[in-house]
């Protein structure tokens, strides 16, 4: 059985607002002392895994500059301070895409990087969702609402259009919690 | 439709052999300039669909130093200078399992976080796999193989035992390219 590391010490090693790294100095299971095992201390995010009354599922396109390319992903955000992750999926989803949904439920709380990165990608099932409002994003933000039948998620996923690993993920999870995991 | 950003200047912020970071400065099409946009120049890995002729899942279970908990996740690693992710996809299956297969399929080049991170992480099938030796890790790992039916995969993914974003995605298209994508 896999044994959990000893942590002997933790330090900032960078701390910018936008960005935080730190180290940790650990004892592994066989007495190997590591000094500086580094971990992204990364923010919590959520992804909507959003469907409409008639059965379509909603997306967002925008431009993400880690990947220097327009994306199509679910809607998605980081967790502000105080909220719960379905407060931020319900906030991100209206200001993405001015639709709106009666229940937000949790469906599981991943880690992208359990190896280097800490911090979760909540992802969350918003049904029977409806347009009620004009999107509402910031001035820096530039973001298009895609409509898709159940097919057309699976074909872009498959063709790698859609290669965002938490959207992957996210129809992996949503499909099979609406019982439309089937080809 | 949304623009790309204006690549202005890119420096290290932080370079480490084990952790580098880009700060750049980039313009937004509102003419906006941001002058520390900060990027995780991360790895390429890759995650392993690995089924046997039997149709039994391989997948390993070890501890995970950011996520401080022992994960369920397919045979993963990060990709050697000058392999390509198929030629990783043999080495790391073979290290961590002593599972071969006769081919590896590139099923999609996914981004874990295209806002904030680079590198790829590549989902690779590896069909009819049989054992053919014990495991042969490093010292410091510690990895144990578990085999697991379709649907024992399904179950610890919608439970939430299964928890890696990256291996959800690879179940997603593991499944889907196999045809075996239903409840």
């Amino acid at each position: 059985m896999s044994k959990h590391w000893k942590l002997i010490d933790s330090e900032k090693a960078f701390d910018h607002k936008w960005f935080k790294v730190r180290k940790e100095k650990v004892e592994l299971p066989n007495g190997k002392i590591i000094d500086d095992y580094f971990i992204w201390d990364a923010h919590d995010f959520v992804n909507v895994f959003t469907i409409t009354k008639d059965k379509k599922i909603v997306m967002v396109k925008q431009y993400k500059h880690a990947a220097k390319d327009v994306l199509l992903e679910f809607p998605a955000g980081f967790i502000d301070e105080g909220e719960t992750p379905e407060e931020t999926a319900k906030r991100e989803l209206k200001e993405e895409t001015g639709y709106e949904a009666e229940e937000f439920t949790l469906l599981s709380s991943l880690m992208d990087n359990p190896t280097k990165q800490d911090g979760h990608t909540h992802i969350i099932l918003a049904k029977n969702c409806e347009k009620k409002h004009e999107p509402s994003f910031d001035d820096h933000e530039d973001i298009e609402t895609v409509l898709l039948t159940k097919e057309e998620l699976l074909e872009k996923i498959h063709s790698g259009e859609i290669y965002s690993t938490a959207s992957v993920a996210c129809a992996m999870l949503g499909l099979k919690k609406l019982g439309l995991f089937s080809p």
